[in-house]
C-alpha cells in the first residue's frame, strides 16, 4: 500500500521492453535517431496536427522550467498558482532557467487560477512601467497539484484571456493524462485546440521510467532552436536519445498512457469511497484524477499506518493518497480491511 | 563501420537487462531507494574509500557543470583547456550553471594543459585584486578531447600545484575508463589519491543508456547538500532514480566498464595501426583510449566513406574515428578491405 | 506643489558644495581614497560602533540587491513583505544579483511584515526538503513602502525570530532617515542594536544626488570581498569614488541627513492634516515619515490636480503624495488654498 | 606626476558647476527630465543623427554589459580582444548581465584584434551546431587597451565582416575622446557611419565624475526598451538622471569633451618624447592617446618613482603611464628633471 507517489512505481514493463527492442545497432546522437523521428509520427496522431515541434527530456522540472524559459525573458514575469509545482516544488527552476524571471503568484480553490485574480493580473501588465516586472507567459497545470482538473473549456478560456494580453501560454502537463481520462478531452482539445503554445507532456507519472515531451505549437515552433541550445546547456540533450524515445513510443502506442491513466484514476476512485465510509473522514478537494487528498479522522489515519500504508501529510493537515498505474485491486481490499 | 562516436553505440545488454531486473515494487524517490544505497557500497569498492558522497546524473554535460558551480563561485572563474569539452561542447554550461562564472582557457598539445601556462595562471590568481577574475578551480579532463591521457603522476603533480593555490581540482572523466585501461591506473589512483576533490565519473561513452556519476571526495563533501539543490532546480534530480542506479551497478559489477573500455580501446589500436599502413596517413595524436586522430590521405578517406565508414573531419583537418564497446572483429576486416 | 517623490526635488546645496570641494588634485580610484577614508570615520560616529565594513553605491536598488546577493544563494530565499520595494519596484534585481534566489512574500498591514506570517514562514524553512527553496535572509524595509515606520523594537523582534531560524537580517533603508526622526531612534538603535547584519542606508531621498551606503555589521563583514566583487561586476565600483563619498560626508556631517528628514516629515504632517480637513478625506496609512496616503474625494483631488499639484494614484485607488527636505512653507500654503 | 589613471584625476570645473546649475527645482525621475531632454539635442548634433536613442549610465562596466546583454543572448557568444577591458577587468560584468553567455577572445598586436582571426571565428559561427556557443556580437575598444587607436576605416570593415556574419557590432569608448581626436575622425565617422549599431560613449576618463552614454543606432534602436529593463533592475536607472544628464551636456557643450582629450593625447606625447630620451628606454606600444605603454630601464624607472611619480607595471614588465586632462606642463617639467 504504497500511497507515497506515482513516482515510486516501477515503469510499465511495455517501456523495458521497447528499451530492449531500440537497443541495437548505431544511431546518431543528440535526437537525430530514427526512433525519435517514428515518434514525431506517433505523436503527430496523438495530437491530430502536423503544426508542433518537440524535445525529449527525462525530468519534469526540466521540462517547465526550459519551455518557460524560451518564453519569459530575464526581466519578466509567469502567472502562476501560488501553490503550482513550478513556484512549489522546483527549487527555484524556473528563476534559474529564466535567467532570474520572476513567478507572479495567483490564488483560487483546489490550487485552480481565481479567474478574478488572473483577470486582475492581466490588467496590471504595463510594458511601458519599467519598474514592475511584466507578466510574459501563463502556466496552467492540469492535473492540478490539488488533484483537480481544469475543464478543457476553461483552460481554452484562461488561455484566450492571457492571449488577449499578449501572453505566451504554457500547460504543465505531468499528470496530464489523469486530466485527459477524468474529462474526456482529447490531447488535442486539451493543448493546442485550447490555445496552448508550449506543452509539457508528462508521461514519467504514467509509467515512463523518466520521459517529458516539451511540444511547441503553431508560432511557439519559432522557440526550436533556442529550446535545444537551452537542453543542451543545462544537460538535457542527451546523446543517446533513443531511449528517450523508446519510452514515449510504448506509452503513447494503442493509448496506452491514457489506460495506464484510467487505471490510476479508478483505483483513486475506489480508494476515496473507501476512506469516505470511515465516520470524520472527508474529501478535500474531488478527485479528477489519481490523487486523493483528504482529511482522516485519527484513528482512520492509524490503522492505515498499521496496515503499511505509506502517505504523506501535507501543510493543511490532510493528507495526500496517491495510485498509479501499479496500484491494483489487492490494494484496495488492503484499504478496505485496514480501515473496516 | 559507424566511428561517429562512442554515443552512436548501443548500451550494452547488461545495462538494458539491470533495467528489468530493478523494475519490481515501489521504491522510494529521489534517490532514497535501495538500489541506490546498493550502488553506494560498490563504490566504495571501486574506488577504494569510504570518504566519498556521489549524486547520479543522466546527462555529462550536467555531471560536470553541477560539480563546477559547487565551488566556482559566480564571480569566480574555472582553469581549463582550451579544447576542453566544457569550454568547446557543452553551450556554455558551465557559464549558466555557476551564474556566470568565466572559463580561464590555457593551452598545451594533446589537449593537455601545459605546465608553464598552469603555473603562470596560479601565479597571477589574486583575490584582493577585484578587477580581474581569479581562478577557483582547476578542471582536467582524462580521456582528453585529444584522445590522450594523463598519467595519474600528472594529474596528482597538477592537483598538487592548484591545491597549493587553493584551488578545488574536478577530474571530467566522460571516458575515465578508456584512460584506467591504458594508463593501468585504478580509479583510485586517478582521482582521490591524485588530489581530485571532484569526479564525474562517465559511464554513458563506456556503455549505459546515459549515466554519469559526481564523486565527492574528502573536503568536497561539504557541498552535498549545494550539489543536490542545484541538482533539483536544473532538473537532474530523477524520481525515479532507481534506473541509474541500476546502469551504474551492471557496468561497474566485476569491473565490466573497464572490459568494456578495453575492448573499445583495442579496436582504436586496431584501426588506427590498419589506417597507418596507408601511405600519407598518420596519426595526429597518440592513441590512448578509444579515440583516433589521424591525418587521412585523400584516397584512403575516399575508400572508407565509399565503405560506408561514418567520422567527423575535425577543425584542423584531420579525421576523428571512435570505437566502443561494440566495435566487432568485423569492423576491423571491414577497415582492411576499404582501404586496401 | 510636486508631490510626485522625494526623488523629483533637487539635491540640498551642501551636497554641490561638496562636490566641488573634493574636486582638487589626484585620488586613488575605486574607494581608496582620502575622502573615502574619512568618511568612515564619520560613519562609525554615526552608527556608535567600529565594528562594520561599508561599500558606496549610487543606487537605492543596487544597494539592496548587492547587500541581498552577498547572503541568498540562488538555491535559496529572502522573506520580504509583497509590498516591499524589492519585491515591487525593482524589476527583479534580487533575482538578478542573487543568480535566480526566490522573493517569499508575506502579508501584513501597513507594508509591516504580520508577525504570525513571519512565524509561519520561518517554521517551514527545511534545508533538508530539497524541492522547497529555503529562505536563508529575512528583508525589512523601514520607512514601509507605505509610509509607516517599524519601531525599532519591533525591528529588534522580527530579527531576533529571523536570527533563532539560522536567516541573515537586513534593513532596505532608503527612508531610513524619515524613521528615525519620527521613531525617535537612532541610527544604531535601528540597525546593528537590533540585529540588523546588513543595511542599506539611503541618502539619494533624503537629498544626494545619488548615495547610498551598504553597511555590514559584526559577522556580515566576512562579505565584504564577496560584496567588492560583486559591486565590480555589476558596474558599482565607481573608479571616482571620493565624490559619492563627499556627498554622504554632506549629508550625514552635523545630522544634516536627520534635518532634512525631519523637514520632509514636518511637512507631509501638515498637508495630511491640510488634506484631512476636507470632508470624505481620509488616510489610508498613519503619516510617519514623509509620504502621505490618503483617500481624496473627487472634489479635492480635482482642486489639487487644478492647482498644478503632482502626485501618484496609487493601485487600491489612493493618492500618494511625497514631500521632501525641498518641500517649503509656501508649498503648504498652496495645498490650503487649492482646497479652500 | 600621478600617471596611474585618468580617472584618479579630478572632474573638469565646468562639470561640477553643471551640476549646480540643474540643481533647482523639480524634475521628473528615471530619464523623464529636462536636462536629459537637451542633451538628446545635444547628442544628435555631436553624432550627426536623428537615428539613435541613448541611455546614461554613471559606469563604464555597466555601459559596456548593458549594451552587450540587449544583442547576446545566453547561449551566445561575444567575440573581442583577449586583452579587451570586457575581457580582462570587468569582473565577468559581460557574463553576469547576458546571464551566462561567453566571451570570444582573440588575439592580435596593440590590443587590436587581427584579421585572420576575425574571418576565423565569424567562419566558424553555426547556429545549427548547438554544441558550441555560436557569436552574436563583435566588440571592438577604441582607444584600445594598448593605448592604440583602429583608424575608423578598420572599424568600418571590421564591422562590415562581422554584420556579413549576422552579428551586432558593439565599441566600448570609454577613451573615445582620445581615439576621435588622434584619428580625425568625428564621433560619426568612428560609430554609425562605421557600422556600430551600439556604442558605449565614454565621458568618465575624459573629464566627468561618472558618466558613461549607452547609444542605439538605427535598427538596434529596438532594443531600447530591454535596455532600460536590464538598467532598471541592475541598479542603473537612476532617479535623479538630470545629474548625468549634465555632466555630458557640459563637456559635449562646444566640444569640450574633445578639447581634454586633445589635452591629454598631448601630454602623453611630451612624456613619452621625453623617457624616450633615456637610452635603453622604448614604447612597448605606438601613443595614439593618452596612454604610453614603456619599457622603461631600471634606473629611469628610479629616478621617476624617486621623484614622485606613480604609474603601474604591466604583466609583461612594461610601464604604463596615463595622462588626463589634468595633466599640466609643470609635470612635463617635472618628468624632465626626475629623469635628467
Amino acid at each position: 500500500m504504497d500511497f507515497s507517489s506515482d513516482t515510486s512505481a516501477p515503469a510499465h514493463p511495455r517501456v523495458i521492453e521497447a528499451l530492449g527492442r531500440v537497443n541495437e545497432g548505431y544511431q546518431p546522437s543528440y535526437g537525430n535517431d530514427a526512433i525519435t523521428a517514428e515518434l514525431r509520427g506517433l505523436l503527430s496522431r496523438v495530437l491530430e496536427t502536423e503544426d508542433f515541434d518537440f524535445w525529449l527530456c527525462a525530468s519534469g522540472t526540466a521540462s517547465n522550467a526550459l519551455a518557460l524559459s524560451c518564453f519569459c525573458p530575464p526581466t519578466g514575469a509567469i502567472l502562476c498558482h501560488a501553490e503550482s509545482h513550478i513556484a512549489r516544488d522546483e527549487r527555484g527552476a524556473p528563476e534559474f532557467f529564466s535567467g532570474g524571471g520572476k513567478l507572479h503568484l495567483l490564488g483560487g480553490v483546489g490550487a485552480q487560477i481565481d479567474e478574478t485574480e488572473l483577470r486582475g493580473a492581466l490588467a496590471r501588465i504595463d510594458h511601458d512601467f519599467v519598474h514592475e516586472t511584466p507578466a510574459h507567459v501563463l502556466s496552467l497545470t492540469n492535473l492540478t497539484e490539488s488533484g483537480t482538473a481544469y475543464p478543457a473549456q476553461q483552460i481554452a478560456h484562461y488561455a484566450a484571456l492571457a492571449k488577449e494580453a499578449g501572453l505566451t501560454v504554457h500547460l504543465d502537463g505531468a499528470r496530464l493524462a489523469n486530466a485527459l481520462v477524468s474529462s474526456g478531452a482529447s490531447a488535442a482539445e486539451m493543448s493546442w485546440k485550447a490555445g496552448i503554445d508550449v506543452l509539457s507532456l508528462g508521461l514519467t507519472k504514467t509509467g515512463a521510467i523518466g520521459c517529458e515531451i516539451i511540444v511547441l505549437f503553431g508560432e511557439a515552433r519559432s522557440k526550436l532552436a533556442d529550446l535545444k541550445a537551452r537542453a543542451k546547456r543545462s544537460g538535457h540533450m542527451p546523446p543517446k536519445m533513443r531511449y528517450l524515445a523508446a519510452q514515449a513510443i510504448s506509452l503513447l502506442t494503442d493509448d496506452l498512457w491514457l489506460d495506464l491513466a484510467g487505471i490510476a484514476n479508478q483505483r483513486a476512485q475506489e480508494v476515496a469511497n473507501m476512506l469516505c465510509k470511515a465516520a470524520g473522514t472527508e474529501l478535500v478537494q474531488p478527485v479528477h484524477g489519481n490523487e486523493i487528498f483528504v482529511r482522516l479522522d485519527e484513528d482512520t489515519a492509524a490503522k492505515l499506518r498499521a496496515a503499511g500504508a505509506v502517505f504523506y501529510t501535507w501543510l493543511d493537515g490532510s493528507s495526500r493518497l496517491v495510485t498509479s498505474w501499479a496500484t491494483g485491486p489487492e490494494t484496495i481490499d488492503a484499504v478496505a480491511s485496514a480501515i473496516s
